[in-house]
């Protein structure tokens, strides 16, 4: 298909909508798709990875149209016996998605490290991209509340986001190291873009930049970075990244968006409705319809972004260490 | 109901049927099922416990009719999607019995002892019997075969119990402890009997009298010690215990079950098949129909017992440390 590859950071269900865009354009193996595993979390003695689930089941083909997480066509026996005897049941794990934790957890026992299982899950699945976490070591999200302080299943899952956000910190994440293998994408000759997804800058995208290895590498890179607007005329299409925005005393507006990003992306994709805030953004600006409802949408918008990769690339490659400003 | 209170030692489905005799005709709390954990095994990282489940199953009236084994209306989509995933399928896990697994490990590796948590579990599913493992500690059942050395369900389920067994091995069984709150039961002033139920002599009952603690128990009691036969007229009614008596070299008859039970039975229970063969045994004997087809059988084949405890208890109460012999 002649588009060169791509690297996409993302974090669940909104980012994971372009990553299947992306999937639609790419050439076999062009894409790698490098998620947040700071929701990651042990429950039930199991290794829980929603963000990498909910990719692979998404580009798979397997989601659960409804839910926006899990699998689809799932039974729910396990859960209702669980309760009967007195289990945890406020984190749903349906019968089918059973088996990604499971088999995740006994392999993750015998040492072996997350990337390569969940390659082998990709693989297995019949998925035509890579998809990778962001690291083979813990990092967890924490956020600190009105509440008190939440693990992130715990904040968004169990409290349904409800108490305002405070801060919030990802444990281990300064000591963690970038996957190998999605440092190794970055590094490909045909590399087009390094996409920043529309998921949630910061539940989802920044235990990523916490992790000083991807943020040196997204900076050193050559090929450019671009981020594509979470927020459509001042909402979220769908979790809590506004409501966030307004707890955290930000002004819900891609432009914070764009300034968090800062220092790491060469360009910025805003939605059409919010195409009169192109000249107040410092980095170069593409504006398109970022809501993606069909496949046809997100395949039209992986197109775009690429294209858009392709102006930047053409016009002014940044150098290695450069900010990345200054060329609008 | 006035019987008195029972402890039944039980291996897996055929020696359920005559738990679940006992629990009918018992009053609430008055059974103590103590059940064979030989057959424990971990698989997929998960604490499994076939003979104890299978027991809490039966009593609840949960137990798959057809199977054998695991839980009624049983759905399949864990497994189905664990094969995909490329997981090992052999040892089938139904949906709704995983959450025994999932919920028995992740309590295991809290500390739990397993009695409790199997106690609590017994609660929850509203049994009127306790149901108690032999130990909290690890007995694993290893059988020499002409194929080699194989764990229980390696044998059992995975290999179908087609290699010829050589012998038969329970590795920790030295060391452990009989379950305390199980060992309690057999102090109960009102204790009528202590049966051990039709399960496989060399695979079921006997993983429970190769813990020290059990044995001496056994044979200090002051309640009539009652075998029932597994076999009727030379064959197991389910189960491979003729074809591994074959294996052993042993003679295929409750001749044979009665004296490996030396030392340790006041009674024997054999099936009207088989009265012929009563005068040939050197303790008590009850002949009755052992067939348990339906739920009147079970409660019948219950009633006997005791009643034939209940003429034993009259006739001599066996002596703290006797051999159990010589009252016929």
């Amino acid at each position: 298909m002649g588009t060169g590859s791509v690297v996409a950071l993302s974090g669940g269900i909104g980012g994971v909508k372009l990553a299947l865009g992306f999937q639609g354009i790419c050439a076999p193996g062009a894409l790698t798709v490098v998620v947040n595993t700071g929701d990651d979390f042990e429950h039930l003695g199991l290794a829980i990875s929603p963000d990498v689930d909910t990719t692979l089941y998404t580009l798979a083909g397997l989601a659960n149209p409804q839910l926006g997480w899990g699998r689809d066509g799932e039974t729910w026996n396990f859960m209702a016996e669980l309760e009967r005897l007195g289990g945890e049941s406020w984190f749903r794990l349906g019968d089918k998605d059973l088996a990604v934790h499971v088999e995740r957890t006994r392999r993750l026992a015998k040492g072996e490290p997350l990337s390569e299982i969940i390659g082998d899950f990709a693989r297995r699945l019949g998925l035509a991209a890579r998809v990778l976490p962001m690291s083979n070591d813990p990092v967890r999200t924490i956020v600190e509340t009105a509440a008190g302080t939440l693990s992130f299943q715990h904040y968004f899952v169990r409290e349904r986001c409800e108490p305002a956000v405070a801060t919030i910190r990802f444990e281990g994440a300064p000591d963690a190291r970038a996957t190998p293998a999605a440092l190794q994408a970055l590094e490909r000759q045909d590399l087009a873009a390094i996409v920043i997804c529309p998921s949630n800058p910061y539940l989802s995208v920044d235990p990523i930049l916490a992790i000083p290895g991807w943020r040196s590498a997204l900076q050193s890179s050559g090929a450019p970075v671009i981020a594509v607007s979470p927020l459509i005329g001042g909402e979220a299409v769908k979790g809590p990244t506004a409501k966030i925005m307004r707890e955290l005393k930000l002004e819900v507006s891609p432009l914070t968006v764009a300034r968090h990003y800062a220092g790491i992306i060469g360009g910025f994709v805003l939605d059409e409705a919010d195409a009169a805030l192109a000249s107040r953004l410092d980095v170069p600006v593409h504006v398109a319809p970022t809501l993606m409802r069909t496949r046809a949408d997100k395949e039209r918008l992986a197109r775009e972004v690429l294209d858009f990769a392709s102006a930047l690339h053409g016009r002014s490659i940044r150098p290695h260490g450069g900010s990345g400003r200054g060329e609008s």
